[in-house]
């Protein structure tokens, strides 16, 4: 039989209602005949109102507490959840990530999942039960209770079905798919029938904020397809799968933007080897995750660095750099957190010159200056003013056709 | 090192405040020099308001599902209570019932320990850290979650004491120890400074609401020393212990009362051997608890059989009781919840006639009908209309001169 896995975000099990909505589906799932696994996440706020708690309580809040706190959130929803079902006839059974057999490092808020030991999640199934798994959280090679991090309960999911074989991971949650650009700011964007684990990452990476980055990279690297929905229409959502290279791909499939970096420039570094390196060792070192960097030409013997971090992670990182302003030999250290960036995706780009000069055009003709260019195969990402943002995604979505 | 088990329960870990107190007596505990391993209830109301949770989502409640709910509780106080502790430089470490090693049977929210593994609980203690453990939950021999039922904290409590040796298990709550009568209803009632295992276990059995009957016994089986104190004033409480047979005992301890149980009575059943049996039988069946029991003497060839259940089950007492009329060849069922049990109960009873015709002449004096009558070697109960109950208390504790 054919296994999905249904992977329920906080907003989809927000209150009672919700869960008996969302027991509702899977047991309209189990029904129509394939094997079902769920994991949920905390009911709605339930992680914020936890950590709220914990700040109460205390100022150290040393991080395996933190994980056991955390994770008694979804304790709640998949019990209750399982209730739900229970009530529908459906035999369902709650795992813990430690009965699921979800293995992780020991760093604790911010583990990584390095094996499913899924025999008990199996053993369900081949009962013709439902197992309903704990998102976001693990057991440590210490035993300790872990939790994952940003964007762990869809990476469970992914981890799960890989595991399980799943010819499909559904991650529900409260939009109904992929769009070509974020519908708040452009109203003709359109959903996405299918884009591909590549364009998908990239997205994630530059401000798609549907999947976490990590389950995206997950799904590619274990070949699992995903499918984004609603969990409040139901409707056919976005599948995300590897690219079929038999099929003509679109040029440009879809727009994104992030405010949530800014940049610092490190300026009058001498124009030696090994300076950038020793920069970003020390940023690396305080697990600041860098994302765009230029290096201007050298101009007599120096250059100025720019690159941009989380804005969450400004302070520490200005810090780092103005450290280091003496064993580089730079002159200065500036930051602007007034930034924002726009990125074209498109895995059709490889074979079609000419997005480049179009994306730049576009900008220039709103007035738009482009202070820091980044690309990959399959994107071209620009740095502008954060005022310009809306205007840019706008203009870009038109010009590329993709209303 | 001499080991301390403590233990919290919800009233004394309810809120942010709470927490931090319970950690301060905690430390300074520690710093006295004793070994200390903490064992939490979750806070204040968290267990009640998740069976709301729970009744809001489901009719059915599956007690599997019900056990992983209500098992979130205590994760939430014990963590919260390890960054209390952290923020006092204690170094503590938090553990759920599996990780604690309780190894409990399959009956789930009623599960009964089977085992402490206590090895990951002594190893933290090893490293000098306080280890706090999550009470009322287990791992059962079916590797899932499960609940101790009423009274289960404290059980946990003890049984850890028992598994590690520990010189005193401390039980923390909301009044200061164990009174000679209900402080409520007897203002002259006095703070016991000991009791036997034994006293308290009837105290327990009979109304006294400080400790669960099962953790006393426990205790009791395992010679583990308790003392029951308060965690509002931290002021010396009860400490029950084994018998001193050295001592001279007192003659009546203390004097409790419960208006919690009804009576039931089968009546015109003939005498003849295993007509009781069946009856009791067909009660024990559905789990209901038969406390006192009188059948009185045979007149032409029937009794009448009366006995006290909890009022909880006496509907279901009732339809049993009625439903072996045909088969025990009665005449009728008749049920009273308007009854109270009163008793009197004191080690050196036992070596002193006299108690029992002295408790009969007190309530006699007050024109009290006496309606049943149970004994133990240490303890008198008779049973009253509840309407009397508040003053034979108070007439008895004068009589056998507790103030």
């Amino acid at each position: 039989m054919s296994v999905v896995v249904q992977k329920y975000g906080g907003s989809s099990v927000a209150d009672a209602d919700r869960i008996r909505a969302v027991a509702d589906h899977v047991a309209r799932t189990r029904r129509g005949g394939r094997e079902v696994a769920v994991v949920v996440s905390a009911m709605g706020k339930t992680t914020d109102a936890l950590v709220r708690m914990a700040e109460d309580v205390s100022a150290k809040r040393p991080l395996r507490e933190m994980d056991m706190l955390l994770s008694s959130g979804e304790r709640i929803s998949m019990a209750l959840l399982c209730m739900a079902l229970a009530d529908l006839g459906v035999d369902a059974r709650s795992f813990t990530g430690s009965q699921a057999g979800i293995i992780t490092d020991t760093v604790h808020t911010k583990a990584k999942i390095l094996e499913i030991r899924s025999d008990r999640i199996r053993a369900a199934l081949d009962d013709g039960a439902v197992p309903v798994v704990a998102g976001f959280q693990g057991v440590s090679t210490d035993r300790d209770v872990t939790t994952l991090g940003r964007g762990g309960s869809d990476t469970t999911a992914v981890a799960l079905a890989a595991a399980l074989g799943a010819s499909v991971c559904e991650i529900y949650t409260d939009v109904s798919g992929v769009y070509t650009a974020d519908p708040r700011i452009v109203p003709a964007a359109r959903k996405l029938a299918r884009v591909s684990h590549e364009e998908m990452l990239e997205m994630a990476a530059t401000g798609g904020r549907v999947l976490a980055l990590r389950s995206v990279e997950f799904a590619r690297n274990h070949g699992v397809p995903l499918e984004v929905r609603s969990s409040f229409t139901w409707e056919p959502g976005t599948i995300v799968e590897e690219e079929d290279p038999s099929m003509e791909q679109m040029i440009v499939t879809a727009i994104t933007h992030d405010v949530s970096e800014s940049k610092i420039t490190v300026a009058g570094v001498p124009d030696r080897p090994g300076l950038a390196a020793r920069l970003f060792r020390a940023l690396a070192d305080r697990a600041v995750n860098v994302d765009m960097i230029v290096q201007n030409t050298s101009l007599h013997g120096t250059t100025d660095i720019s690159f941009t971090v989380p804005t969450a992670d400004l302070e520490i990182s200005i810090a780092v750099a103005e450290s280091m302003i003496g064993a580089l030999g730079a002159t200065g250290v500036s930051a602007d957190s007034d930034v924002a960036r726009i990125s074209v995706i498109g895995a059709g780009m490889k074979t079609h010159p000419g997005v480049t000069a179009q994306m730049f055009e576009t900008l220039a003709a709103l007035g738009i200056n482009i202070e820091m260019i980044s690309t990959s195969a399959i994107r071209i990402s620009c740095l502008i003013r954060s005022s310009a943002a809306e205007e840019a995604v706008q203009a870009l979505h038109t010009a590329f056709e993709l209303g």
